[in-house]
């Protein structure tokens, strides 16, 4: 066997077990009865265990020695060489983490979670402070040893988002202001309700499902390596591109939850169906930190898809146009008033509103831009624990005009902190704006594109995605994707631009 | 830490793994998309080695070692010096076992066992002897690394029914084949058809499932620690105490598939939903060599769980009477006519027929002895695989007075071959023995069993089976667990006078 052969094998056992242990946690949130959880964290502790000490093993190390090695002059762009590249990337950067941070990390994380559903439920944010403080010095020391030049941020950035710093970010968030918020200002404006309210009607669950699986399998997700099952808080989640699960929840009259929720999920299928078969179980399908769903190159990357087959896609009017008469055949009650048109309004509306999971696309990007904030204020000093709540509520005035009335529906709303997540969210706005300038890459390179959508026919769009982003798995970064398929890095000017042009047209903006 | 607490903290562990492999196994029949097969098996393949790795490992031996010293003196059927025991045993064993054939046992099992489906599929037996050959050879020389006194079957049982030898299943065999083919002949004699048949109608298959669920939490199954799916080929499975599933398969029209089909598999989950919660994560709710759910004692064991709550309970009259009104309320116009007299006689008629797993009670271990004895003949020369159709056709005559039309309805049938599981058909036939023990030994010991039976009132009867079977684990073997509860091992008295008993009545036999 050459070196390459072993390392590969090597490897592709750790595949095996990061992906039992996503089965395990698809399992746990999807059908494990309540008294499974007891012995269920054990499991999965053991399993981490075992994953971690496979991988920072001397075995690894020898393996990556011989293997670099052997590689040495090939192709810099080759998948072969990225997947050593980036085995040994990880491989270094989890070894620099100490055992005892990523321990007490592990160990807090389900008791500090606690904390904060009682303390959300109760409107309590002083009963979850002792636990962010201990959560945000765990992370500080985490990026202390991992080490960066700029900002303690970057460091636990990396983790998501390894394009991204503060640096990068602050100049991205003023960009987005400069065009988000004079356009939600015209918007909330020209807003007026609309003529009937769709969403006072009662959808039963079961049609809800039938119609978001068709569509889900119309846009291209294959059910012959996928299900679609019922979660409260819904994800997608892959046990190599074979068996890619998506999750989505129901509510019986506000039709679109359940609907976008499965459209967005199939965006993230989608991706990792569409993985090189001959990267199965390899270094570029392998989430060596255990964060993320395998096969993606990053959390912004992966948002681009559930955001563009979610949005782009699935609130354009032609979406609407195609299959409006499919949902009245299936509620042909419930829609009989309505057409394409009412349709495609309600649920493009914008509304300044205090929760992000329920925020449209203008405002979206706003509330992760006042986290992230936030996020990097307390990594440097900048901001105390204590200060949170008033400095959300002053930042929720200034960007979106509305201030929550307690802090449940504030700063106590997101599950992230408690787990120590710092450096998660911005990867949900560097989606967004990687979603147009792919979407207006595929329009640029198929003249035929704009036509193909118009007629539901979604192949076309699924095949540049595929082979411009999905198949690479991990093996160029989200900039590297962008510029070998676009030709440009990261950069706001279609987003801003598909934004500005969809919403001038919906609310008759001059 | 004492030797103990670290011997028991390693187990602990390796009980996480296997639990981690039954989850993935519990996923793949349950909920796993087509595609997902692919990888599936890789990620099994992996953990289970792991598991192996770190059971036959020079820890395990150290620990071992130090825990033995430790507890040297202690109460032998103390728990502690249970769980070191098996502990010991089963690492003895496994060492024994050369990797190699392991290894080829397992890759060879999959193909085997599509070889087999596709030969069941289309009668083609002749397909099937070259892996049939192979699977034998595999396990004759597992047998021989293990090494036996008598019989190379008694190696091979002791995976499944460590009580059991060739000699002394021959002996047990010999007596119930003298009280039942004399039972089956006057049975068969008497038989007539029932005025009404009741499974020509049509039962919705929710309502059967709201109907099989509620019955079997009637009998003590805790859905807290529990749920019941769709199979193919039902099983229930563990993943510690605190997770225990079932699941069924329904027929349109046969009602008792599905119903029966369910109290048999809550009959394993009421074993191990009552196991002690000290042994969670211990040896003694290991199961070192991945062949079954945790927490027997042994296949019979756990059979005569699944047999009794089935059988002696969801198939007694006492049952029909309590339950058929509830029965009726849920299917008012199939059940309109019908009576609990007429439900208990159509769930309990005895017909001699070609397959297994739809035998009735006095049929069915006539279907295991007829392949034990196979099995046996196969392992010491005295049958060749190419004369097993003969064989089998031969023995159907003999026990049942039917013979096959073909192979896929004979010899065929079974998939347990395919894969090299020799041994474990006599758990089946050791259960239904030791089912009757048990239920004659609490009926002695608690005067008012019969009572609260009538009544509907099972928690006397699962309490009983929880002190004095459930909780020990695999603390006690089998025949330990009949003599500490009913004075007596193994002995076929019991089982054939409640045969006798039942079907006399049913038959109107003299």
């Amino acid at each position: 066997m050459t070196a390459y052969e072993q390392f590969e094998g090597h490897i592709a056992e750790l595949n095996d077990i990061l992906n039992s242990i996503s089965i395990l946690k698809w399992d746990a949130r999807t059908n494990m009865p309540p008294g499974g959880a007891l012995t269920r964290g054990n499991q999965l502790a053991t399993l981490s265990r075992i994953a971690n000490d496979y991988f920072v093993s001397d075995k690894t190390a020898r393996k990556l020695d011989a293997v670099e090695a052997e590689i040495a002059g090939e192709d810099k762009d080759s998948y072969r060489v990225r997947a050593v590249q980036q085995t040994r990337q990880y491989y270094e950067l989890v070894k620099r983490i100490p055992v005892e941070v990523t321990a007490k990390k592990a160990t807090l994380a389900p008791i500090s979670e606690q904390v904060w559903a009682d303390a959300k439920q109760n409107n309590d944010f002083a009963s979850f402070v002792p636990y962010l403080q201990q959560m945000l010095d765990l992370s500080k020391e985490q990026a202390d040893a991992i080490g960066y030049e700029g900002h303690p941020f970057d460091a636990l950035v990396f983790e998501y988002e390894p394009s991204a710093t503060a640096a990068s970010l602050k100049v991205l968030f003023d960009e987005l202001k400069a065009g988000l918020l004079p356009l939600l200002k015209r918007i909330v404006a020209n807003d007026k309700p609309l003529e009937k309210d769709l969403w006072q009607r009662e959808y039963p669950l079961d049609k809800q499902k039938a119609f978001g699986l068709e569509m889900a399998k119309k846009i291209g997700y294959d059910v012959q390596r996928g299900r679609l099952d019922i979660a409260p808080h819904p994800f997608e989640i892959s046990f190599t591109r074979n068996d890619v699960r998506i999750t989505t929840r129901y509510n019986l009259n506000y039709l679109p939850m359940a609907l976008f929720g499965t459209l967005h999920e199939t965006g993230h299928a989608l991706y990792e169906q569409g993985v090189d078969p001959s990267l199965t179980r390899s270094a570029l399908t392998t989430d060596f930190l255990g964060q993320y769903p395998v096969g993606g190159t990053s959390y912004g990357a992966h948002e681009s898809q559930s955001r563009l087959w979610e949005n782009q896609i699935g609130r354009s009017r032609e979406f609407w146009v195609v299959h409006f008469d499919r949902l009245r055949e299936i509620f042909p009650e419930q829609m009989a008033d309505a057409d394409p048109d009412l349709m495609y309004r309600s649920v493009n509306r914008v509304r300044p509103s205090l929760i992000r999971v329920e925020a449209d696309e203008v405002t979206y990007n706003l509330h992760i831009m006042l986290r992230t904030e936030i996020e990097m204020g307390l990594l440097d000093g900048g901001l105390k624990v204590a200060d949170l709540p008033d400095v959300w509520n002053a930042k929720m005035e200034e960007y979106l005009g509305v201030i929550p009335p307690n802090d449940s529906k504030g700063v106590l709303q997101d599950v992230h902190w408690s787990g120590g997540g710092f450096g998660s969210f911005p990867g949900y706005t560097v989606g967004n704006v990687m979603s147009a300038q792919f979407l207006k890459a595929a329009h640029e390179q198929i003249p035929t594109l704009d036509a193909s959508l118009k007629q539901g026919d979604y192949s076309p769009l699924l095949g540049w995605l595929q082979s411009n982003v999905y198949r690479h798995g991990r093996a160029y970064s989200a900039n590297e994707l962008l510029e070998r398929s676009t030709g440009k890095t990261l950069h706001v000017q279609p987003y801003l631009a598909y934004l500005e042009g969809k919403f001038s047209q919906l609310y008759g903006l001059s």
